[in-house]
């Protein structure tokens, strides 16, 4: 059995260089109140792929987590149970433990690229949480924090109820664990440089997920998820292989055009300067997986998905999936700021809690995240859910009866190209 | 394709009388006011067994609608693509025009089960939903018809947003299909009469199912579906296999013990009149069934659930499953008298709209009917969704915090056998 220190403390109303302080201190230092029995189930690299097979449960046997790491929402981590741990993980990895010290030294550019992403993440969620208070003027964040005895930690930090925002969810992610032979054969599909073994091998994985739902009809709720990938060698070192994953996608309740060419421009902009397919192919990639098959429509108004990426250096990806990232407050912010005091009516209300019904159907039915942590034993729950809205409805034979939100389900069902592609 | 004869007339302010002759007249004489494409997809018989594996899409192919007949919500019809209509279901089977003929005959005793089925199933759902108008005293049933040029017809009654009631479906369904070797096989393990055959088989499937959710945070939410299934020969004739299914359970979100020893032991007195094993297995399945595995509790206060039941003589059965759908007034109506009006706080409905996303996590994600109705391609989504709160909610890391809604938790943890065994 794993144990996991768990804090509840609150960086509620601390400045963001101070945040930025806290979530630069090693994991051993975080404020521990509390101890809870936490364990990991990493989804299969082969279930991301809604084209792949699903890989079956028997086979996955019981890993470590990594649900944080390629679900849509914030899945931070997943609560283990003794009978299932696998062996060998109950002490920290050597690489985790390494880790640990070089943090302790301090990252510098050749620290390797796991912990570079990893402060990456928490930087991104201390300035995106911060900001999202601002703009909110009132709700704060709870903070949650874990360690993981495997080696690993996570952050997730929820506003709820406040003045601008009904629900906002912003998670950070790192785990160390070991992935059984079938799991590794299955990532081989995508990733060939990976050796036939009949042996676990060491992983890591680290995450970022934020899904944010405002009050205000008019303002749009918003997703997006970074997430970094590596599979190691068992004596340490090098990574065998490894890839970058994520995305971001806007799902408004009233379509203002404006807002959906916004927020595709400034992330293709963080796109076109690294590879001009990228935008091309992962805003594509965007539609399809955002795609609620029994309503014949899309979630939202799409952005960029993107998996497995791996066919350039390890900084050029990092400098991209960075750029990615510091994207998100710039398409998001401007939009916020038009649309959050704008007047709306009664029935503007109820269409948004018609979507977020639908918002619910796409995470409990169709998300790979969140199906596969639902179906993980032991699961954290609350974190698999954060990515829900605070409210939805479910209304019989329900037509959307102002042009505008007709407007709205004109794209959701044949998507658009916002900006040129 | 097959065309589909779909009535929004509403028997809105019928009296009872009135709405029995209505749904006594034969399918073809019912208003046709918009012509609709539909089919039908019938749920394999394995797939309805948690414990069973899980029947692949692949091996299903398209067959005609009984999603209707297991569902535990009321899901009546689901529409087609012409694209995957199998061939020979456009047209009504010789059965299905036989059985009108019958039908307009007048049906006896003597009459075949499937009728006699159907026929009980419209008086139940017009007898209820009188009942339900009663107790609510404004709000009306709308009410959806159809008809399935392959054979079959359903009802689709919900009333919404009432005095009393949030939202209440009732749905009668009746489907004549074709059913392919493979999905036969699957129904070959619980029925081993049935031959090994590379045929597909006519069967017939008729179902009601009802969901009540009311606003008073007092009165629950209430489920019940039954419903027969039989395999044919191609010739017509006796049915080679047949079989009842159904069950009851109740949702409270203020635990009243008095109201479920009430619920089940006017369920076990219409068990018990048939066979004193019922109650007790059917109980027990019913806790098993209704369980939502990443919440490690149950979705309510249990009543029964049964399945593949055909250990007695037809005759037997129907009388048992009349017993059980005559049961449903009496175990619900006098605990919504007394609940339907009790004063109410704030935390209660927040607790209630908690426990209604609970309602809609089992729904989506662990119910068979509604899980194969939303796979099925081109299934009616509104009838499948008939079943989900008109609202609900989704509180980060919400624990009950009065005593009485903890009290229900541990119900929902532990099953209490609310009368004797």
């Amino acid at each position: 059995m794993s144990h996991l220190a768990r804090s509840s403390a609150s960086l509620r109303g601390m400045p963001t260089a101070a945040r930025l302080l806290a979530f630069r201190t090693s994991t051993s230092r975080l404020a521990t109140t509390q101890a809870r029995c936490y364990s990991s189930a990493p989804k299969p690299k082969d279930a991301q792929k809604s084209t792949r097979s699903t890989l079956k449960f028997a086979t996955l046997g019981v890993l470590a987590a990594t649900a944080a790491y390629w679900s849509q929402g914030p899945v931070n981590v997943v609560e283990c149970e003794a009978s299932v741990a696998p062996k060998g993980e109950k002490r920290s990895s050597k690489t985790a433990e390494a880790d640990k010290k070089r943090k302790l030294d301090g990252l510098t550019k050749d620290s390797p690229m796991r912990l570079r992403m990893e402060a990456f993440n928490k930087r991104l969620q201390a300035e995106i949480t911060a900001e999202l208070e601002r703009l909110d003027g009132q709700g704060k964040f709870a903070v949650d924090q874990w360690n993981r005895a495997e080696g690993g930690n996570g952050i997730s930090m929820v506003m709820q109820d406040g003045k601008v925002f009904e629900k906002a969810g912003v998670g950070v992610s790192v785990v160390y664990g070991m992935l059984p032979p079938a799991a590794v054969a299955q990532m081989r599909a995508q990733h060939p440089n990976i050796a036939v073994t009949k042996e676990s091998m060491p992983f890591f994985a680290t995450g970022i997920s934020c899904v944010i739902h405002p009050h205000n009809p008019n303002a749009p709720t918003v997703h997006f998820n970074y997430r970094y990938f590596e599979l190691g060698s068992s004596e340490g070192g090098e990574p065998v292989s490894w890839w970058f994953g994520g995305g971001c996608d806007l799902t408004p309740t009233i379509l203002y055009e404006e807002d959906a060419v916004h927020f595709h421009q400034v992330i293709k902009d963080a796109c076109d300067k690294h590879d001009p397919r990228y935008y091309r192919d992962f805003k594509k990639w965007c539609d399809e997986y955002f795609f609620i098959p029994h309503r014949g429509e899309r979630r939202g108004v799409g952005g960029i998905f993107f998996d497995d990426l791996d066919d350039k250096s390890p900084e050029e990806l990092f400098a991209y999936v960075q750029s990615c990232g510091n994207a998100f407050l710039k398409q998001y912010i401007p939009i916020m700021e038009k649309r959050k005091d704008m007047p709306f009516t009664q029935d503007d209300k109820m269409w948004q809690q018609v979507r977020r019904g639908r918002y619910v159907e796409f995470n409990l039915v169709y998300d790979r995240g969140t199906k596969f942590g639902l179906l993980t034993p032991g699961a954290r729950i609350e974190s698999i859910l954060m990515t829900m809205p605070l409210t939805a409805r479910w209304e019989y034979m329900h037509e959307p009866d102002l042009k505008a939100h007709a407007r709205l389900m004109e794209v959701l069902r044949v998507p658009k190209d916002w900006v040129p592609l």
